[in-house]
């Protein structure tokens, strides 16, 4: 009998987050399912890990057909490090990450942890991907998501991504029946426009909140997962972690 | 008159660590140098944002020279962000982070803060530039790097980065006779073999502290900072914040 894959569920919103117990309910259709996330909202924390200090990890039950589930204390990629290496009883067939509450597209995604989780999955040689909901909603409904997360699923399962490259998916916020369909996409060139708010203490002293507005700097090109959201589609974005810059290489044994 | 050029220096170590007060002291000589920096270390907080808490900011008197100086209650790239929004008079010319107490070669540029703070810089629209010396030691020999991060420096104020790129450089720990060169090179293939050795605390609870050994998945190729390391050069990666698998759009589009 051919064994069931094996898949690791993950996500930074904690792991009894609406958007994690979505996507492990959809995950136990294809194969085992093990669950490891942050006990506590971890969002913004990119790639970091813990080296500094202890990590802790607890049995949770939030999950429903997962064979087993663990709250960690750590940050997303030590969940899937701490999956890989220590609690999986091999390696996995595939990490889930997410479903995060709001959008990891376009520059959102190197301060991801849901793509952190996904990225460091194809590090250890998994097909991953990361799913976000452009929703930031506590009561989002993720259901329009189910058909099309159990497509790339069935894809990922049967195709292998390659090493080193992994899927960032984000789902507009509409209805099923408003959605255009999937998008290959590349990752927009976009940024943040920031500011720090400041204020007082109860004590006279400074303190600061990031705040900030996204620009996207080039809302004409269709060809970006920015382009289409806003046009109702699914976007898929394929994530590589060389982060070399090839193509300036040549400039600079020129002129460094 | 011309104005000098503005100098951002940050790092993840923490802003009184020798590697940054190396840096700055070598900064001074190219403009006018303010620093902001971590209040503790910040190692292997990636990409990292604080959008859960608040910032606090003190000015600290650590660096001869510079004509500003703060430690930061975030990460580094939240110092980043705060100074170029925040406490800058303009956005500045260069930003430069580090000396990291440590390597940051091949895939430990994913979970570097201060690789993150130079990519946050060329988010920014910034030249930006992060300096590692491939020694961990408290008391390790700084100098052997002055004269390569001047020749960088002066090259980078001349001749700006392109949007979005920015500079990984790794210093071996050699002396300065001992060093072949400045190598311009691509990010190796590498990873860490992990894994958590678990413990006991004092309440029989279980804990874990996460252990690894880096491995050079090609260690005969020469074009890869890791090679340029073991070789006894400086290895210098142009590093990109577009993480888009480029090649691998066309067949997604086919299978997906």
């Amino acid at each position: 009998m051919q064994q069931k894959p094996l898949i690791l569920v993950t996500n930074d919103d904690g792991v009894s987050a609406p958007g994690i117990l979505h996507l492990s309910s959809i995950a136990v259709k294809y194969g085992d399912v093990v669950v490891i996330a942050p006990d506590k909202p971890q969002s913004g924390m990119g790639h970091a890990i813990t080296i500094n200090s202890t990590l802790r990890i607890q049995k949770t039950n939030f999950h429903k057909g997962a064979i087993d589930e663990y709250s960690c204390t750590g940050t997303p990629v030590d969940c899937v490090k701490m999956a890989v290496n220590k609690l999986l009883p091999r390696k996995p067939d595939l990490v889930l990450s997410g479903i995060n509450h709001g959008s990891n597209s376009s520059i959102n995604v190197i301060y991801s942890g849901t793509m952190s989780a996904a990225i460091e999955g194809s590090l250890e040689g998994t097909s991953a991907i990361g799913f976000s909901l452009c929703d930031y909603d506590i009561n989002a409904d993720f259901t329009p998501t189910t058909s099309f997360i159990e497509k790339i699923i069935s894809s990922c399962l049967k195709d292998k991504l390659p090493q080193g490259v992994c899927l960032n998916v984000n789902f507009p916020k509409l209805k099923a029946d408003e959605i255009s369909g999937l998008k290959i996409c590349r990752q927009a060139k976009a940024n943040w426009v920031e500011d720090f708010e400041e204020r007082q203490d109860p004590y006279g002293r400074s303190y600061y909140w990031l705040t900030g507005k996204f620009v996207n700097f080039e809302p004409e090109a269709k060809d970006t997962d920015e382009w289409a959201l806003q046009n109702g589609y699914v976007s898929v974005v394929p994530i590589m972690h060389d982060l070399t810059a090839h193509n300036y290489i040549t400039h600079l044994q020129n002129t460094l």
